[in-house]
This record gives structure tokens, sequence and C-alpha cells, in this order.
């Protein structure tokens, strides 16, 4: 089977979604915000355009199906952006897929498996981190998605501003989707570093957040004599390098881990810090890591607790497990990199992705292409085209490798 | 010079001005708040029927005028409170001032020497720490105070809101005003640790504050390898417990810091620090033992800019010069306490007080009372009953010991 898809369109179409949001060279679209609903609607104009039955679903869900078949490929990702966001990342997966339906529709209109394509809503997580895939996959764990909040309103009162149906959510349907394909920029270093085109994801990183809390005692910083302090900033400080020591020793190679937010009380020069917010989060791509890992942060609680006369407790806030890619769909990836004599490399991914949520249900995978200098959700987020062009094309390829070994006698007859 | 206060009096007064502002047991008025402004128009008519000539400049100052002296002690304190603050503090001594001045108006309407009230303006710092008592003495150092902001307000604004007169400050007279007097809580332990009655200050400890600032860079915290980060909420971490140890052996035994404010950007969970700002202060007694913090401080940051790849840059953005209290003023207030069988301290404030603004121009002290575990600038803040009354006694005294030495004549006749 044998699908052209049209590189230079790939870009067109990526600069049109960029003109929703755009700021500077980068993009606003954080869910539900006009912008992003503007984006929504002109997306799912592109679908019907492309031929699929398009609709936005009550959460925001862009979702176009190919008329008329029983089996296809689900492949997208998401349109929203963090605020003040960069011009590609979630939009690419989701323009590399409006391609692939496209190419598909108008070259081979009688295949027997078709291109769902999907535009995934807030996985961001202005509301919940990727809320549309979690609505589509049935895995909000028990969360009602219309008491999530966000800037003082519920998810269900800005769905309603935004113009969003009040019923109606699009599904995973396992007899339809027989897998997931993402695309997405790499949002780290190691492609550009290493002068790469492409990376096959093996696995997307677990991930597990806790809060830290540190009770001491706010006190007069003029007035109360160093000894008899409870000193909550100190003790957090003290924490996050102990945490940070033992971190790295209970890690792997590619563990990784974050202090990136930190809340004193009453938060002023003259006041001793009555208590401190301080988050950990660590990342693996191993659930035995991962679990070494947070017993090394217990630990540390366990140890500091009551040092400084200042309590110290830890409540996990969030918890994903690893996901890994499915190898079939890995080598597609990787045979059709090769076919079109592009750099490849094998890599877990340390960022979340609505391929994580999708993996468990269906066999998934993700192509990464290079960001450059690594960076990502920022509006200096960028991709040299050359790379934009050449992983539509080893993407839309492995689509349709996937859909001859899928299709009825297909592997035999590849 | 016999003079009799009343110390129920004192009580019943305290407490109708703790009505202002109310909040629990405790009083919010900030500066310039309605809540302060309707305070300081109750004080201007107590100053009034109390038979001072009484009003309130451009700045909230409130200050009465014994009429018909050429010489006076100037009395007060300030009666703003911070946000949520407690009901003694600063009223304390604008009420034993208010209660030395009814009490001399009465049974010493002749005497040489008046007694002048004032209850200075935003000593909390809403807008400037002393405001009112830096443009009482003069003492502004450059800075506009009609500039300075609060809330998207500036102060010219905000005294225009508040329907201060638009012109109009009181002045220091330094051929008039003899003396300073002020009566404070401690807002310290010490003297309820110890089972005083009163503490005679010293001095008031000089004050450095420095803002810090870590620059390194953002980056994903899932898909950035370790190695690679410049992460500023470690170096920030790293920092404090660094300079910490440096001020512990840099400062003598009542030397006092703190590391009360911190603010990491971007500050979320999954984004690498790209800056903190920390705030350090310390205080002491001793110029020399302040300048040898000083040193360390900025030691400290020469050691570690530039690791962990951050940069780190201290800028300094207030300095107070130590206190000395006038030894004569300190020796009437101790006569008394003893006179009163007054237990009594000498003790340093670490604190700043109003007093550290007029000990530059006039001889100036100050009497504390004991704040019940140390505790101040909340609504818990209190001080028992019978200590309140003493400590009037204790002060009023004193006062007329001073008066009848500063009048003509009056250190041969006592």
């Amino acid at each position: 089977m044998q699908v052209h898809i049209d590189p230079r369109r790939v870009l067109a179409t990526l600069r049109a979604l960029a003109r929703f949001g755009a700021q500077g060279k980068g993009v606003s679209r954080p869910a539900l915000s006009p912008e992003d609903m503007a984006a929504r609607r002109w997306l799912a104009g592109q679908m019907r355009e492309a031929g699929l039955e398009a609709d936005i679903d009550a959460v925001g869900n862009v979702y176009g199906r190919t008329p008329g078949v029983r089996h296809a490929l689900l492949v997208g990702s998401h349109s929203d952006s963090v605020p003040n966001g960069g011009w590609l990342d979630g939009a690419l997966g989701v323009v590399y897929g409006l391609e692939a339906a496209r190419a598909w529709r108008a070259q081979q209109p009688h295949a027997p498996v078709g291109i769902d394509v999907i535009a995934f809503s807030d996985e961001e997580g202005r509301y919940l981190s990727c809320l549309g895939s979690r609505s589509f996959c049935e895995a909000l764990d028990g969360i009602d998605p219309g008491r999530l909040q966000y800037g003082g309103a519920t998810l269900a009162e800005a769905a309603a501003a935004a113009g969003l149906p009040a019923q109606g959510l699009a599904r995973l349907e396992p007899a339809r989707h027989l897998a997931y394909l993402e695309a997405h920029i790499e949002q780290g270093p190691r492609l550009d570093d290493g002068g790469l085109d492409v990376g096959i994801v093996t696995g997307i990183a677990g991930m597990q957040r806790y809060l830290v809390q540190f009770g001491g005692r706010a006190d007069h910083a003029g007035t109360t004599p160093m000894a008899v302090r409870k000193d909550a900033a100190l003790a957090a400080f003290e924490f996050a390098l102990a945490c940070e020591a033992a971190l790295r020793r209970a890690g792997g190679p590619d563990s990784v881990w974050n202090f990136g937010a930190l809340a004193l009380q009453p938060g002023v020069a003259n006041v001793v810090a009555r208590s401190a917010t301080l988050t950990v989060e660590f990342r693996d791509l191993s659930p035995e890591v991962l679990e070494r890992l947070a017993q090394a942060l217990h630990e540390c609680v366990s140890l500091r607790d009551g040092q400084r006369g200042v309590s110290v407790a830890a409540t996990r806030q969030n918890a994903l497990a690893p996901a890994r890619m499915d190898p079939a769909l890995q080598a597609h990836l990787q045979a059709q990199a090769r076919q079109a004599g592009a750099r490849s490399l094998a890599l877990p991914s340390g960022a979340i992705h609505d391929a994580m949520v999708l993996a468990r249900r269906v066999p998934t995978a993700m192509l990464f292409i290079p960001s450059i200098g690594g960076r990502s959700h920022t509006p200096v987020e960028d991709t040299a085209e050359r790379h934009i062009m050449l992983g539509a094309e080893v993407f839309c390829g492995a689509l349709a490798r996937a859909a001859q070994q899928a299709a009825p006698g297909g592997a035999a007859a590849k």
C-alpha cells in the first residue's frame, strides 16, 4: 500500500494553525480559551475537508472518523498549548495526522483500515493533565471532569462558555482502533545534540509527584533568638538537598527529579517562615526504579521530621505508571526511518504525552522530531523545516506499514 | 513634680482603640485603610479632649501639641498594624502617651515642659517602613513619599482617597522637642520567659536586607538530563544553608538573620527553576558586627556564583544603622521601675521602631512590656493587664522625671 504525502502542505497547515493564539513566534492556546476553541473549530473544518466525519465533543476533543471502515489507526496529539508556548508541541502530531488522513482518503479511498484523527483537549493540564485522552479512554479514575476548576470557573462552566456541547464524549473503540500513533517534538536536547533526524520512543517515563509540607512557627525575625526558632524555610532547604542526594543514590542513569515549586508562609523578609510547601517529582521508565525513588523520598521525610523543630510530611499528589511503546509499531517506524534515510535514535520520553494514556488500552507508538536546543513550552521552541518534513514522511510511511499489516491478510501480503 | 495616671483608663482606651479594625482578638489596620483612618480620627479627638491641639497631617501622622509651652517631651508610637495583627503593638505606646498628656494637662496645667503626643503613620511599612516618623524627622533620604506604591495605588492617591489633607506635614522641632519616649510590647520572649515586668531598651539593632538573585535556565523537568541542568532552586537552597553557616561564624551572640522569602520562577512542579530570588536580612546592635555579617554574605555570593551553572548576585535593598538609646533617659526609666517595684531588664531591641528614626535627632528612650509567649503581629498577641498597667506607671513616672530635669532649674531642684 502506497500513500504519498505532501510535506510542504504539512508546513503550510502548521503555519495556518499557529495563527490561532499567535504570540510572537509562539502561541498561547490554553485549553478552552477563545484561541484554543477557534483553533479546534478550524481543525474540525480541516478534517471534514479531508473527508472525515468530524465533531468537537463535550470536553473539547476534536475527533475525525473515516467513514465506511470497521478498523482504523487512531492518529493525533493535542492542539492546546501552555500559556506563552511554542508553535509545534502537540500541534505537530495533529497536523501529521491530518496530512495522513488527507492523503489516505485521496489515494486509498477503499482501504479497509482508515485513519481517524484526534486533537485531544487540555493535554497541558489547565484543568487536568491529559484531560482529553483520559476522557477518551475512560481513564478519569473517578474524577468528575465537570468539577475540575481553573481561574474560579469549573470545567463545566468553561465548556458551556466555550460553546461546547453539554453532552457527547468521543470514546476509544477497541474493536475499531487497532493502534494509536502520535508524533511530537522531543522537548529535550538529545536528537538535536546528536545530529539526528527522528527519535523512536521506547516508552514514556512514569512520574510521581509529592507535596512535602514543613510546619514550623512564625516569629519576628528581629526579636526571636536564633536558638528558639522553628524555621520552616531552612528546614525545607535542607530537606531538598538531602532528598536530591538520596534520589541520586536510588535512581538509575536516566532518572530525573525536580524541586520546581516552593511556597513559604508568610513569605516576608522579616518573619521566620511558619510553613513551607515543596513539590518533589521524579521520573523513570522502570517501575522498580520509581519504587526505589519513592522509598528514598519517604526515608528523607522520616529522617528530617522534627529537625530544627519543624515537622515534615509528604503526600503523593500524582502518579503515572510508565508506558511501554508497542514493539511492532516501533519496528515500523524504524523500518520507515531507514527507508527514508533518516538517522534515528531509540529513546525514552521523559515528558508525559496523550500516548501514555492510550498505551494502556491499545498498541501505541510515538515518533519524535528534534527540538532545536532542546527548547519547548516557550515561544523560541522550533524545529528545522527539513526535520518537520522528513518526520512527516517517516511517520506517514510507518502508518501505511501498520495499516497494511493490520488489514485482512495484510501481514502475509506485504 | 507629681503626676498620677489612671491605669484602668489606659486599659479602657486601649480596648476602645482595638475596636477599629477588630478581627477576633486582634486588629487589621494597615496604614491608610478605612479602619486605620477611623482610628486616627478617633485618636485626634481623644488628644483634643486631653487638651492638646491635634491634627492629622498629609501622610497620616496624628500629632497633638500642648498649647502654650516652648518645650515638650514627644511621646507616642504608631497606630497602624500589620494585616491580621495584634491589639497592642504600637497602639500601646500611643495610648500611654495619651494618658500621660491627659494627666499632665489636668494636674500640671502650668508645667513649663509639655507632653506632645504622636501616632505615627505606617510604621509597619505598607508603603514604607517608618513612613510617618521618617517624614516627621525629614529622614526620607530622597524618597518621594507620594510615589510610594501599594496595591496599584500611589501613596498620594491613597492619601487623597483616605481624606488626608494634600498639604501640611508635622515636623520635629529641635528647639521644642527635648526628647522622644516610646513604649511598645517587646515582641520577643525575653521578658515573659524571665518573669520580668518591664524592659529598658539599650539600643535598637541595625538591619541590612539583601535580595539575592539566582539565574539558571528553565528546562522541562522530564526531558532534560540531570547533568545539563542549571537549577536556580537548588542553587538558592545551597546558598541559603552556606550563608546561614557563614553568618553564624561572623556574628555576635545577639546577631539574628532570616531567609524569609524565596520566589522561584516559573515555580511549577515540572519545570526546572529558571530563577530564584531570596531575601536575606541580619541584625545586630554593633556596627562592626553588621559589617562582618555583610562581608560574610558577600563572600558567600562570590563562592557560589557560577556553581551548578547558576549566577548569583546580591543587591542591598535596605539598611538601617543601629540606634543607641539615651543613657539619661534610660536611667529615668530604671529609677522609676525601681520605685514602682517593677522587675526590669536592660535589653536591645531586635525589632525596628519609630524610636530608631527619632534617635538620630533627639535623645530617645524606649520601654518594653512583656509579650505573652513572645508573640506579636498575630491576633494572639497579648500582655497581662497587670503588665500593661504597671508599664504605664513606670513610663509616665519616667516622663515626669525627665520633664523635671529638663525644666529650667529642674536638675538642681530635684
